[in-house]
């Protein structure tokens, strides 16, 4: 529709999840008109990613070392391992600051429909790290959807005999929600995981 | 939260029009798994915007070339001219193919509120157009918002001693809509605006 320049930047754009075609054109009109300098610095930090960004050697995490920040940090509990799906669940335990040991990411979660199986995901190097580090508890940290509960099941049953402690994050209400609005299965959830007050 | 470029990288997705903190993560993580020759593409179409797209020295649409292609077709009709406020307007009008004049993009509308006057507008090049060239017609495209009303009844008031004919785009019921569904003012101006069928 547009004359060529402008329209390969909305391709491209259009190319990014949650981009449809309407942010497209108009973050293509805002780079157009932006100073050089920040069109510049977005060109770059694109580029930089590639260029300087991968994935943590031991856990999968996003790094720019061969191992990442949390991986090298010797004040970090080895002895707790918990496993999420994406780096991006690192980040949200992270600001909980609520957990003090190690990450392991997936890179995903069983997902037959998407083609998505065990192999496409690095639970063999997780099993590896069970045997290399003095793991005491596992906690499966992966999304509460069918595709997470899936991959969570999958693994307690194949981590069953390694002796190691397997624990699942408690689903239930959420903090500042209302009862009435939580869905059946959240509220459902919320019983059976209730808890002694004072224990 | 992240390590060096990958915050970069979000920091600078999140300052785009219309992308939120979760969008900036997710399109972050998106480029830094995909082809790098796929992200060398993004990357390379925000520099090549920046480099080749400037804005029609006549109409102000965006343009490779000093003239827009609208403005160097010949086979357009010069005695209409379609005063909208942005290039994306023009694509829109474009895409309808009722259309076989020419545009002039102001370039935003008259908002008090947002520091933008008629002096902030193309509106003196407008003038110089009508002189210069033997515009007959003048239609005011301008958006059916506030702003755009304001804009409209601000050039109608100037232009109205150049002898051209002022026109302005019908507002009414969209096509396919439910009357139902329609707001009052919309419903009122339907109302006002209504033909008489066969005309």
């Amino acid at each position: 529709m547009y004359e060529g320049a402008i329209q390969d930047l909305i391709d491209e754009l259009g190319r990014l999840p949650g981009v449809g075609p309407k942010s497209a054109q108009r973050i293509a009109f805002h780079l157009m008109q932006a100073e050089p300098a920040d069109a510049r610095r977005l060109a770059d930090a694109i580029t930089t990613v590639k260029d300087t960004v991968r994935f943590c050697a031991r856990c999968f995490n996003v790094s720019e070392a061969e191992h990442c920040r949390i991986c090298q940090d010797q004040r970090r509990d080895g002895t707790l391992l918990c496993v999420v799906e994406e780096a991006r669940d690192v980040q949200a335990i992270e600001r909980t600051r609520e957990f003090r040991g190690r990450y392991h990411v997936l890179g995903g979660a069983i997902s037959p429909i998407d083609g998505v199986g065990p192999d496409e995901l690095h639970i063999a190097e997780l099993i590896r790290r069970l045997d290399d580090e003095p793991v005491e508890e596992l906690i499966l940290a992966t999304n509460p959807n069918v595709e997470g509960e899936a991959t969570a099941s999958y693994l307690s049953r194949l981590l069953e005999h390694l002796g190691v402690r397997v624990t699942r994050l408690a689903s239930g209400l959420p903090v500042g929600g209302d009862l009435d609005y939580a869905d059946e299965v959240t509220l459902g959830r919320a019983f059976s995981g209730r808890r002694e007050l004072g224990a």
